[in-house]
């Protein structure tokens, strides 16, 4: 088995990298290779004893997909992609890295012709949606982003259908949650706070707060992703065919409820860290987005989230901060 | 007032070159200059008294859409594509034409710069829509397409809200149902049947008829699209806004309905000259397109289609018969 994780310097890619490395096998058939690609060369899986190759392009160069793909890989996890502030800001980039990019490796893996037919896992958002909602989205929503990243990303689930339908390719699109608790430092990414506000208070830091604590969202954690992509690795050929793309499943809960966990876990004084200060830009921008996402059809195929925001907040302790908080 | 139109060669190009030479004025404005653009050279309109251009060119083709939009006209209505057919043939022609001619024509649009931006007519298709069904689609059901042809479509009303969103141009997306009776030959697209079977028995032809009578589906005629097309043009700007593209209305109806009225308007003798002969093939691909159509949204902004199918066969009599029929 011979995997390709496209974007494997991101947050997403490393933690997808390492599950990988650990588990030394995919849908029970031992991994021999990992091809890691992304625009700066991405880390080397600690506990993999496999072959290591890693690549630093641009996919949507010319010939680099062809490249990347030159060894055939088995299963492709194509992550890399420009985040929706950075799409938003700079159009072009947007549009050459996120819908350039994803059919330069369609049609990279469409050159090779007869036979090669890899299972293709595609990262779309649930940015692909745009307001005004219905109180729960349904699995039958319309796609109408409101930002250049979900347009993009739009574009890329139904290249990754039609690519499918015609049997260049075994695509599963899973449109993400939005991810906490993101480790590291706080981003300029307006769902920032998301995380910040879990994020900061257990590191000793005040967090700011710019919404109201009434706005619903829907969030997975981390490891709840990688776990998607996996399932969508494994995911038996044409499991999904037409309707390749889907939205994964979260935890709905109010910014009200992630605090409420955060104090559950790690008490008051932590939880005292977040300040309120209302940003009318962030607000109108949250106000857009998502609520909550129904994924009953990712639910039926066995993709699994977090069943609380409690797990997600232990998560983050356990994974990213080595199980200790400061209190 | 200045028009471009793509695809004007084509029959709804066609059509709608001669409604604006007749009108004379879109919006209340007098049309001074028509650009008619598509691969062979459009014909001019025959009523028409303001300046006429004619361009023979591929919008995807490297410089093309710039020259096209060089004398910044004030409406587009990009009609030009490749039909259904031909882009599930030839794959790469359907994402050229399709998909890099209106990418071209959106990036030539925004190029301009400052103070330009057009009213944008796209035309798209029910064919963005796949089965499964609900019994009625509504306005926010989700796209599948089953065709590469509804793909391009799709992805061609993504980018069309994001540049209109962003502010490059004001478009507006329609989706056309089937259009019926279309004049002159038969063509090889599986839909052709539709206009077929009014069509050739009103021309002293025999017809055959590839599905079962049970077949429901949504028709306009061909007047009725330039309607739409022209409403679409004249809605103030925003009037959409985000969400630009909307399904047509159209006449549903079953195909033993369409005979009906067939018989109705033109007797038995000429109904007599269909005959029935199923084809697998033919019904196979019917069987994954849109039956009913709710356009509601469409019908509240005041776009109109027949109200029967009687009268979809009487514009046909009288608009491309001269009002005759062979009895």
């Amino acid at each position: 088995m011979h995997i390709l994780i496209t974007g494997a310097a991101g947050m997403i890619g490393r933690k997808l990298t390492e599950r990988l490395g650990e588990d030394g096998a995919l849908t029970g058939k031992p991994i021999d290779k990992l091809t890691l690609l992304d625009v700066v060369c991405p880390p080397k899986p600690e506990k993999f004893t496999g072959k290591v190759e890693t690549i630093a392009a641009d996919l949507a160069a010319s010939g680099e997909a062809a490249k990347a793909i030159a060894g055939r890989p088995d299963v492709v996890f194509h992550l890399a992609g420009v985040v929706s502030g950075e799409a938003e800001l700079d159009f072009d980039k947007g549009y050459r890295v996120n819908l350039d990019g994803t059919r330069a490796l369609l049609e990279a893996i469409r050159a090779v012709g007869t036979g090669y037919r890899p299972r293709l896992v595609y990262t779309s958002s649930i940015a692909v949606f745009g307001a005004p909602f219905p109180p729960t989205i349904p699995d039958d929503f319309h796609l109408t982003p409101l930002t250049s990243y979900g347009t993009q990303k739009a574009m890329g689930e139904a290249m990754l259908a039609d690519y499918s339908r015609r049997g260049f390719c075994d695509g599963v699109g899973i449109r993400l949650p939005t991810i906490v608790v993101r480790p590291g430092k706080p981003n300029k990414a307006a769902s920032g706070f998301f995380s910040g506000i879990i994020r900061e208070p257990l590191a000793g830091q005040e967090a700011v707060l710019p919404v109201a604590e009434t706005v619903v969202h829907t969030h997975a954690s981390p490891r709840a992703a990688v776990g998607f992509l996996v399932h969508a690795a494994t995911l038996p050929r044409d499991a999904l065919a037409p309707r390749v793309n889907l939205s994964m499943p979260g935890v709905c809960c109010t910014v009200a409820e992630q605090i409420a966990s955060l104090r559950r876990i790690a008490g008051d004084r932590v939880a005292a860290r977040i300040r309120r200060a209302e940003d009318p830009l962030v607000a109108r921008i949250v106000a857009g987005w998502p609520q909550r996402i129904e994924a009953r059809r990712a639910r039926e195929l066995g993709f699994k989230a977090e069943n609380s925001f409690d797990e997600i907040v232990r998560i983050h302790i356990e994974e990213d901060r080595g199980g200790t908080f400061v209190n």
